[in-house]
């Protein structure tokens, strides 16, 4: 058997501890060098509007552009894309698109309140965001799947105003992508990218509105960009490297998980692939079967790379001890790969999401199961969410208080703000004390 | 009559829009002074724990101590402080928070799923955050209201460990916050403070557990520590300036009126008070109303150089207008102290809170109506919610696909997956496409 290209490890050995948190270990570089490059084209795109981002347009993506009106694309062409592909493109683009929308439906919120005895009302107002900008990257490695997995909760949570930037370098255009705008509803498309396109979206130009919140991937220069207007607009999680916990009882077939291993790490050089067991026979297996699947796949490089540099395969003694170290790891994609897997389900904490048995391999939430594929990375599904129609919509409080319900709550809130020494907030309260005296 | 010390304008003059730019411009000053003295503290309490942490709580603090146990408060001391205040400052405080609890108990989310015809389960489970770190001001600036505000939400969404971290500089001791904390449930409190109780937090120390998420004010070592550590642990929003924008028919007493805009101001000078309503003669009756108050409030010259540095009165032509300009300006508080305020609720877009009618002011929602006191500030409201319950759970994808379900899936996924090159991922599909065949 030859070396095994995954790290193999041991709940078991001394050092488990310190090697699984080196193994997890993720520092996003922070690059002074791109965030000073990104600090001028932002200052510029908010000082000089349409004309720094036709400037950045013509410099980044090699396009001979005069006018903004040459950088959007019309409703006819994302239609006339969306005729373009292959009809079976075509169906499982509104299949995929279908079944998210269905599934995000079931997340939608609704205003509540209620009515207390003395007649004060209390709740919540919840409403979709008016306008939102959508990150597309683009040239080859442009996914529509994530145009649909992005756009498609924003205009179930009643988002108005859609408006998506996706740069188009030298001219090159995804047929796939426009459709999949077409399919999910985007109001408007533009190709423009990069840090110029966040800044437009942040600031607005003459022909890019601002927008309220920017969602979507991108490179070192859109995740910087992102990270500078954080706070002038909403933004989504700043993620890092995608990653795959499979847990498996060894009762799988070692193809099928090496597999979906493979359809983690083909991701990126950086992707992480981990599998835990507490079958050491199993381990074998599938690492057997990795050296004879690997070198028939067609990005074998990037997963020989990801394998060998952030993989590993975890012996444990037991699905308990499987078990704590998914909350101790609060993977990005969690496969339960065992037999009754509902088992484990209350026991685990942290988790972006849980793909549950032998037939859920992460490739079918990647695409069309219906939940997102937007999901916390590195440890952040600790305090994050997937993605959802819930980032799209957002709340203000109603409170309507009665004469009588004033005049009660305004002695309690004026103890506590005497307590405070907020005497203004005290007589504020008190003037309505009376009650309906003077009604 | 006297200078008006508020800026009066008006939606006609040529230069409103301006002059209203100007006035909500708000930029939150980024001092690399600062900046470097927290990256430093930050690395140093990561290296040396609670060294690190004691020596700076001895050097900012003044507290002669050698051990962390000196800075933990007991739960005996919580109650113990609970039993030393005045009896109508604790049944406030529990009336408060009651209120707080009862209103919060409406935004639970609950986990959910369905069943498709083939089989196939999917949905999301909802759980409350491990442990939440509550960060609480120290000295004579401080707000028992902020704890119950903080900490009531986090423990009904069921976070299991709440770590409050408050500073005592020179040994001072806040009763009413320690009594509001014992009240609210909190777990744990330190007397530490700075950005070294936010490292300590965010990593980690031998006495401290590393927490998922921090929430609560603090000073701009704060501000900053907490943006440095953004990504490793969740963060509530960063809050600039207090606002309150009143919307007034002309028809409330305008003493009631001039109080609620104080209670604003005196918050800090860089707080913001503006009224807004179509009727002249009622703003010129504020003015005198101000006039007439202002030399009595106790924290006069802060009020004063809050209203004359960043109030205004605005005059606009109808109520319609003043409803486009509550939208743009996206307030923190919104007071609608108008006959009938209901007729309005639906064109109101953007609000961190509504307090609705003459018998609603603002410092009844900030003690004890019940919503939230933690609303975005700065506009942010565009795409911002108060903070609630939903901000200390968090949700994980389930999918649960049968062999029927997950093989019409990877029909679909497949196609798409070849789209974008990935082709691990549709072969990791295709091995499920044979459906129950194996079982």
């Amino acid at each position: 058997m030859p070396e095994p290209l995954m790290a193999r490890l041991s709940s078991r050995q001394a050092d488990f501890d310190s090697l699984l948190d080196a193994l997890l270990a993720w520092d996003s570089v922070s690059d002074d060098a791109v965030a000073s490059t990104v600090q001028h084209v932002l200052a510029d795109v908010k000082a000089r509007g349409d004309a720094a981002l036709l400037e950045y347009t013509r410099q980044f993506d090699a396009l001979d552009v005069s006018a903004m009106a040459e950088l959007e694309f019309s409703q006819e062409q994302l239609l006339a894309a969306l005729t373009r592909i292959d009809a079976a493109q075509r169906e499982a683009l509104e299949n995929a698109a279908a079944r998210i929308r269905h599934y995000h439906e079931k997340q939608v919120q609704q205003s509540w309140s209620y009515t207390e005895a003395d007649g004060t009302v209390l709740g919540q107002q919840v409403r979709g965001m008016d306008r939102v900008g959508l990150y597309v990257p683009g040239g080859k490695a442009t996914y529509p799947s994530s145009v649909l997995m992005n756009a498609v909760p924003a205009k179930v949570a009643g988002v108005a105003e859609l408006i998506m930037v996706s740069p188009t370098p030298r001219g090159f255009v995804n047929d796939m992508v426009l459709a999949a705008a077409a399919i999910a509803g985007v109001d408007r498309v533009f190709a423009v990218g990069g840090a110029q396109a966040i800044a437009a979206l942040a600031y607005g130009t003459e022909s890019i509105p601002r927008v309220d919140k920017i969602v979507g991937p991108g490179n070192i220069y859109v995740a910087t960009a992102k990270r500078q207007v954080f706070g002038s607009v909403g933004l989504d999680m700043i993620a890092g490297p995608s990653e795959i916990l499979v847990v498996c009882d060894g009762k799988t077939d070692p193809d099928w998980i090496a597999m979906d291993l493979f359809s983690q790490a083909e991701h990126d050089e950086d992707a992480q692939s981990l599998l835990i067991s507490p079958d050491a026979d199993f381990l074998d297996a599938v690492a057997v079967s990795i050296e004879r699947l690997l070198p028939d796949m067609e990005r074998v490089d990037i997963i020989r790379q990801s394998l060998a540099g952030r993989g590993a395969m975890i012996h444990v003694a037991d699905m308990d001890e499987a078990i704590a170290l998914v909350n101790r790891i609060a993977p990005e994609h969690l496969e339960l790969s065992v037999d009754q897997p509902e088992q484990y389900l209350a026991d685990i904490r942290h988790a972006g999401a849980i793909f549950m048995g032998r037939h859920t391999p992460e490739a079918l939430g990647d695409y069309c199961a219906g939940p997102n594929h937007v999901l916390p990375t590195s440890g952040t599904a600790r305090f994050s969410s997937p993605l959802g129609v819930y980032d799209f919509q957002k709340r203000s409080s109603i409170i309507n208080c009665s004469p009588a319900g004033a005049a009660t709550l305004a002695a309690t809130a004026s103890v506590l703000a005497r307590g405070e020494s907020l005497t203004a907030h005290a007589r504020s309260a008190e003037y309505r004390m009376a009650g309906d005296s003077d009604e």
